[in-house]
């Protein structure tokens, strides 16, 4: 019963996603399906890479991730499928899959161009390789098919310009990636990136003073800032009870520096 | 392991739709459901009738699609279920399912109303024939019912009106039909309804030119115009990496005018 | 086959329901998943708890219920879970369970406290206890560990404080529980509240004379108001085709009198 999710810029109120798994289920019937979210900003391929690179570690071995934000498609950008010691990857050449195929230490065992057309629908239009050709490719390699059947291996996916945080004369520059549904702030920065950091980090958007760096929530009184180490592993800063974006006037992008 | 499929205007923030799933799998343990969308405008029947239009044949024989965007629940408006050749549709009797029924050269083998309250669960709701009505007859069908034993078969489901694309001395006036999330615009118009075109269309929307008619969107330089045909089959209009719909001040409705 | 459902105010636009969803088909791969909802309003506690209690009496015997919406994570709320003779629910022990166990007369078997880290994932992000205890526990449970070897048994769960209605002479007064999609007003008024009521009920609202009560939308002409028995037990007040809230600038919370 292999599980396959998906993960577009589709939204949920066009048909499109529903479209992709008729054709799933008409090909992989006993594949369990997982929506990751569909919505991704439309065309924003950071930001789909993101969001597939935070869920690869909840899932069990041999979970195909499909992800499809795909501004070139019909283009001459190439469908790929990566397989590493833990998942499958399946979408466009254009950056999306790598950083999720790199997460948690996976080897990445293998990297093809999607060319044999066996594996796609009969049709496939110009618009939508979502469904005729991803799709299809995700439920071949869920019901058993090698990806080295699906065509050539390549060696030279597209990586995606991702935003490292760099280090200055003491203090880590990174920004937000990210800012979540409660407002909080998702940074580039790991604990690993903090050198000198205990109990107070400095933290300086576009204003701010010490931020405490603590566990969860509970840890400051309401109405009041905190820094933790979020669930993706990211250091994440929020506002208890509050919305630290709107609070802030910070959206994603906004430098922040920590100083130590 | 059948296929159901919902499409409703229920929205997800309430629980309707939950509702209606854990009636189903009271019912069909094994049923595997998929959304098509819920984001209908609220009481939209010809939406939700091309919504699910859009998704019969992505989906592999055998599937139930229950639909429900139902202005006269509890009238005397019938409830119905459909097969076909391909497919079974439950809903309400006000044109929702009929589109999707006829679509792709489906053969319609029966049509009948919903009156067996065995089929029904034992409370029906006035105002919530999904759960109550629609729900466990999608889930008897999944479990092998045959649909002559669900009630009378009937002649006469309701037919929607709905926008055909008619013809002028040199030229075909169609409609946008939806809007989708890139903001590209779906008509009502096919291939076939365009004789002469060749390399470009003459598109007449509030004030337009010539417009190439091409694969994809790739086939013109960002921010310029496109037409193409879409992966429903329809013409569509789109602005590369741009939004056709805000760009152009159409909406669903506006006349579009090809000239040959 | 277990049915495991997920409530929570995580939104679709992150990945944290989806995460929740690779770690539950990790431990326990038959397992269907149903999304109730995940659009309740940030931290809103009675809004999730009003949202369980209102689909338990859809699903089958032994569903799993997982509800997150957490403002306490991490601090020393207690983790629950709770079996009654019909579901198993799982969250935070701030109130959010409570009503839906109590729900449709069911049987309170046992509330655990959720210590047993066994049960859990092995690193637990502080912020993040639907991925990393609730979900896990919730595969267990459905993969049939009994819930008693997931902590001590407790008496004492939190309650919410639930608004009820109450009786003036002459009249009952209640109020706005929620607005559903279609502008509906949910009040928390049942039948069993009106004595009186026969085919008109007198709702006050900031300024509103008698109003039919009937049993669905089709018995009063377009653009009118009517009172019914919704889907869920509670008398609803909506306009007939037309958006209730909106036209009677009506929230949550607002007082409904209904006099006799």
């Amino acid at each position: 019963m292999p599980v396959i999710t998906l993960t577009t810029d589709f939204g949920t109120a066009d048909t499109f996603v529903a479209q992709m798994k008729g054709v799933i289920l008409a090909l992989a019937p006993d594949a369990t399906l997982v929506d990751v979210t569909h919505d991704i900003p439309p065309q924003d391929v950071l930001a789909g890479a993101l969001a597939l690179e935070s869920i690869v570690e909840a899932f069990g071995p041999g979970t195909i991730h499909v992800a499809v934000v795909d501004p070139g498609v019909g283009s001459s950008r190439r469908a790929v499928a990566i397989q590493t010691d833990r998942a499958f990857f399946v979408g466009p050449d254009n950056g999306l899959l790598v950083p999720a195929s790199c997460a948690r230490g996976q080897q990445r065992l293998s990297v093809v161009h999607l060319t044999d057309a066996r594996f796609h629908r009969p049709h496939v239009a110009a618009t939508f390789h979502g469904r005729d050709v991803f799709a299809p490719v995700a439920a071949h390699l869920a019901m058993g098919t090698p990806i080295d059947r699906l065509g050539p291996e390549i060696d030279d996916p597209m990586v995606l310009e991702w935003a490292r945080p760099r280090r200055e004369p003491g203090a880590v520059v990174g920004q937000v990636m990210r800012v979540d549904r409660f407002g909080n702030l998702v940074t580039n920065i790991t604990p690993a990136d903090l050198r000198g950091a205990s109990a107070f980090i400095h933290v300086w958007l576009p204003a701010c003073g010490p931020i405490p760096l603590v566990h969860t929530y509970a840890a400051v009184a309401p109405g009041e800032m905190l820094a933790y180490v979020g669930s993706g592993g990211w250091i994440e800063i929020a506002v208890r009870n509050g919305h630290a974006a709107d609070t802030l006037g910070v959206t994603r992008g906004t430098a922040v520096r920590i100083t130590e």
